[in-house]
């Protein structure tokens, strides 16, 4: 199935110059959903997953869907102030400044497999905030997955080491 | 399955008097996580859903589940300005003052029929400008389902006329 073509790109969002990767009009597609989700399984079933972690908000989709399909708990990774119990925070860096995440304490034991997802690497901060996080709590990062691909900005060199796979790749941002 | 049980209560979070349900604690949980799952499933298997909408980001996490287990498309619903394509608005009202939220006016066909889903019934004041969303571009709410349901405050009123279910209920907040 040829789900780049079923992305829309949309110019000058959220800003000049930006050609924005939209991927609700594959998610409102039950086929495409279907197959982006079964393309992941495929790749993990055997990897022995105990957790998926996604970050706020965008991640979530399909990492939860992930988590149900390998039989793992689902940890989100949320802005801070959001998680109610006790939290690491890590911070990372934006275009223009930093923000910060946070993800439970108790969510993720010594030892345990996890596998990542976001929707899109870019520059890959966000992503490699998250594994810092994991590995604070002493997870095993077994492997990372995103659905777009934005290969011109070298997201892979932020999280070097790392079993990375994407679906969809754009080589111009 | 016990699942409330899994629930974590957070006294005052986000502020006093707040008894907070955090539901992490049961995402981390596979089993619980299936068995939600599977609940949710085996109420609308036959309702020939289209699509699942669900607010974001919280609500994504089931939403996008159960949309991959029934065969249906996912919509997200998102605060105002994160939808790059040409969108509806609807406000609605917060504790104190309003808030908006957007929908991609592509996102459903006239005549589709649509399970909303969110992790939270309180005042039904979200779920209530969802289903105003969906209407606006002619879709069918067929059910709305909750995982958890605050009975004190009386959300159902807000969504009178809608086939709504939810797993967990609390009468106080």
């Amino acid at each position: 199935m040829d789900i780049k073509s079923i992305i829309r790109t949309v110019p000058d969002f959220p800003k000049r110059g930006i050609m924005f990767r939209d991927i609700t009009t594959l998610l409102k597609n039950k086929d495409a959903f279907i197959y982006v989700v079964d393309r992941f399984y495929e790749h993990y079933k055997d990897k022995k997953i105990d957790k998926v972690v996604s970050v706020e908000s965008r991640g979530f989709i399909f990492g939860s869907v992930l988590a149900y399909r390998l039989g793992a708990g689902f940890v989100p990774i949320r802005k801070p102030g959001k998680l109610p119990a006790e939290v690491a925070r890590q911070e990372y860096q934006l275009e223009y400044g930093t923000d910060s995440m946070e993800i439970h304490k108790d969510a993720i034991k010594p030892g345990e497999r996890v596998l990542v997802h976001d929707d899109l690497l870019a520059t890959g901060g966000t992503v490699a905030a998250a594994c810092k996080l994991i590995e604070h709590l002493r997870g095993d990062v077994v492997g990372i997955c995103f659905l777009i691909e934005l290969t011109s900005l070298n997201g892979r060199r932020a999280i070097p080491a790392k079993d990375i796979i994407s679906l969809i790749e754009y080589d111009t941002d």
